[in-house]
């Protein structure tokens, strides 16, 4: 681990802060060595886990922690239906995209079946998000023949060189790129009553006309349609629309990043820009979606992706192959069969609601806010003020930890709590996570 | 399937070529509604794949082909070790690098034992070789403050917005970047004699001269050790040598690409660049990693990544995960236990001679060349000009694929027969595979 506190990660471990223990200790300095300074540990105390099962995480010590945190085991960890899903196929064919095999063809009908209407017509398949953004504005750049990327100011997109370069939550050191250009977020709890898609579409229809005065052809706008690294944003329905307009008219896509909101987070739709009635040229999609097993992709129109088909063939060796694919299906199938959709919006209210009971006893609770299986909690020093109060934060989120309830944070002051829970959360486990919120801000005042 | 021919893939499947009858033809009809223009499917008669079993890959009516080609499933389609890692770590964790966990810290130690005394200290984990490309390069640039990349004139490292511009093998119509220059690839059976290091080297320097000459400051020089896309091209041992100390002295990082030769395919070393006598900055690796779990990454220097660890944190959802560590444990150990660096270099010499026996029956042959499970074998129409001849090595792909031996074919004329089969590979399977090149080069002619 580094020994420079990052301060862009509000979550990170920073040595010596606090005593770890030799145990932990050993384990770090070992991590360290063999990893290198560039990888980063989440809590005061870092979490060594061995197992999980449902919504927990399971220490060697057999510590049970309740994981409404990491949206990837989004299905609870170890599903059997995924399990089962990777060793039936693992044992029979494991192999890539240059040969006809069924398991692709059924993945893209059944994903393409969750946007009827849309015209998004293909599956391209990737290994992360990251990938999948990647693709995606290497596609806008030729469909559009732009470079320029409009993002919103504290987003995370993904980590290769093209997509860092638009992903300002990596922080002041990682170096965005000339021809990105970033709006504020529709962020409601400060906006003061403001018409906040009035203000989004002018926002981006100025960086629109700023990219071109520099000379830059706009080629996307970027979104992540919760606004998640923004603070968990869930906009007025509807909001994306002048924006999504404007880019179009300036001849650039529209990507929908939904790699975080997306496969029925929201409780709403499948996906986050729905609720938005916009129409995606490219729409990305990702973590959960082999609940563990790597797999990402993209949805595309045909006239976004004919002239990226006509210049280069893709190939990405592992992507789309027979086991991920399988993985994906069986993802498909348990949000239908066990309707996690619908429980998403139910358990998530009841979560949310009793959150927002809190604020009565905490002060410290400026906003309570969220769809679905999201919720975003803003931490404020002063209520009139809105003051972040990101110090507060922290040590919420790490005594949250020590109470076996794992989460983090987020948002351009690092003052929003992130409780991002699989889908399969249960109100007895979200109870707790209400009970173990209400005693960290008890005791982290 | 995009109906234009894809010039820049020698193997790519052209619709209306051949009759592939109905079935194959519906299939391939529903998968170009569904995936879209980019994708390409191998062969005149693309193959649907339902089983893979060792050396073998196996369609519906259960007609089994000897793949010889795909190097992702090196120990064989399915290994049992593999599978049962898979499926116990999926059934117990499949999480982040967020978390401590042994798997990681066990792989980053493994790996890092097969380069003792190189320097290289740190293992960083990717899903794909794509995105350990692409970090290679983020890093390099921090590194040195450059952008600059030298690599060969047919090389292919990747797929991603960066990566691409410096992967000339995807075609024309894929632009390279500014800041990239290609050398020649050191092809020993057109160089008349020549001192191949001398030229290589000189041909890195005037890179170097020209990169400054434009105001871009060197970051890399790129080489996949075997020259795999550029016709796999065994450079005499010590070859790499002037050009690394080249690019070093001018402040670049030399990255080995072993996403092709490493993982023991050389059968002299683990790594192809080992058999040059030079230490890489940066190693990456990929495919054989999981033998067909998504699992890549790279190795580093400390001094390499210093800066790049103090500017930017590292994060991949999926790299690293337990169950792609557990995956590559399995590979490392099937490698030592099973012998197959020694078997490699075994029953790849006996196949690289009973090939080479074919060129006295065969005037096609121009040329037998590779190292461990590499053969690469040269057709040309004139063997005192040494014309490549593209056509014919396209009809004999196609024929050893319908004689049920699947290979495909590589470098600057699309002329060099590609065999890579799997490290487990049997003298018998060996002497199948002599026996249908033999045929399918008399019945292309």
């Amino acid at each position: 681990m580094n020994s420079t506190i990052d301060l862009n990660m509000v979550n990170a471990y920073i040595p010596g802060r606090v005593d770890v223990g030799p145990a932990t200790a050993a384990m770090i300095a070992r991590r360290d060595a063999l990893l290198g300074p560039a990888y980063r540990l989440m809590y005061e105390h870092p979490l060594h886990i061995v197992r999980g099962e449902g919504a927990w995480l399971i220490d060697p010590d057999g510590r049970r922690y309740l994981d409404v945190y990491n949206n990837v085991a989004s299905l609870g960890h170890c599903h059997p239906a995924v399990v089962d899903a990777i060793c039936r196929q693992a044992a029979t064919l494991a192999t890539n995209t240059r040969y006809l095999h069924d398991t692709i063809l059924e993945l893209a009908e059944r994903m393409l079946a969750t946007v009827p209407d849309t015209g998004l017509a293909h599956l391209m398949l990737t290994c992360s998000g990251s990938e999948a953004n990647d693709l995606a504005y290497r596609i806008a750049q030729v469909r559009t023949g732009g470079t320029g990327v409009i993002v919103t100011e504290t987003a995370y997109h993904g980590f290769t060189d093209a997509v860092a370069k638009f992903s300002p939550s990596l922080g002041a050191s990682v170096d965005l790129g000339a021809h990105v250009r970033l709006v504020p977020a529709p962020r409601q709890y400060h906006a003061d009553g403001a018409d906040l898609a009035d203000r989004f579409r002018r926002d981006v229809e100025a960086a629109i006309h700023d990219l071109r005065r520099h000379g830059i052809k706009p080629a996307a706008l970027i979104v992540d349609s919760m606004f998640t690294s923004d603070g968990i944003l869930p906009a007025p329905a509807g909001l994306l629309k002048g924006a999504v307009e404007a880019i179009k008219r300036a001849g650039g896509l529209f990507i929908a990043d939904e790699v975080q909101p997306g496969f029925g987070r929201t409780g709403e739709h499948m996906w986050g820009f729905q609720r938005h009635g916009v129409q995606p040229d490219i729409v990305t999609v990702g973590k959960p979606m082999g609940n563990g097993q790597p797999i990402a992709g993209l949805m595309a129109t045909t006239d976004a992706v004919a002239q990226f088909g006509k210049n280069s063939r893709y190939f990405n060796t592992f992507a789309g192959n027979t086991v991920s694919c399988a993985a994906a299906l069986a993802v498909l199938d348990t949000i239908e069969n066990e309707g996690l959709v619908r429980h998403a919006a139910q358990v998530g209210t009841f979560l949310r609601e009793g959150v927002a009971e809190l604020a009565g006893r905490h002060a410290a609770i400026g906003d309570v806010r969220g769809v679905g299986m999201f919720v975003g909690v803003e931490l404020v020093s002063d209520r009139a003020a809105r003051t972040p109060d990101r110090e507060l934060t922290t040590r919420v989120v790490n005594r949250m930890r020590d109470r076996g309830v794992l989460l983090s944070a987020c948002g351009m002051g690092h003052n929003v709590l992130k409780i991002r829970p699989p889908l399969v959360l249960t109100a007895e486990q979200a109870v707790m996570v209400i009970a173990a919120l209400d005693e960290a801000l008890t005791t982290a005042q």
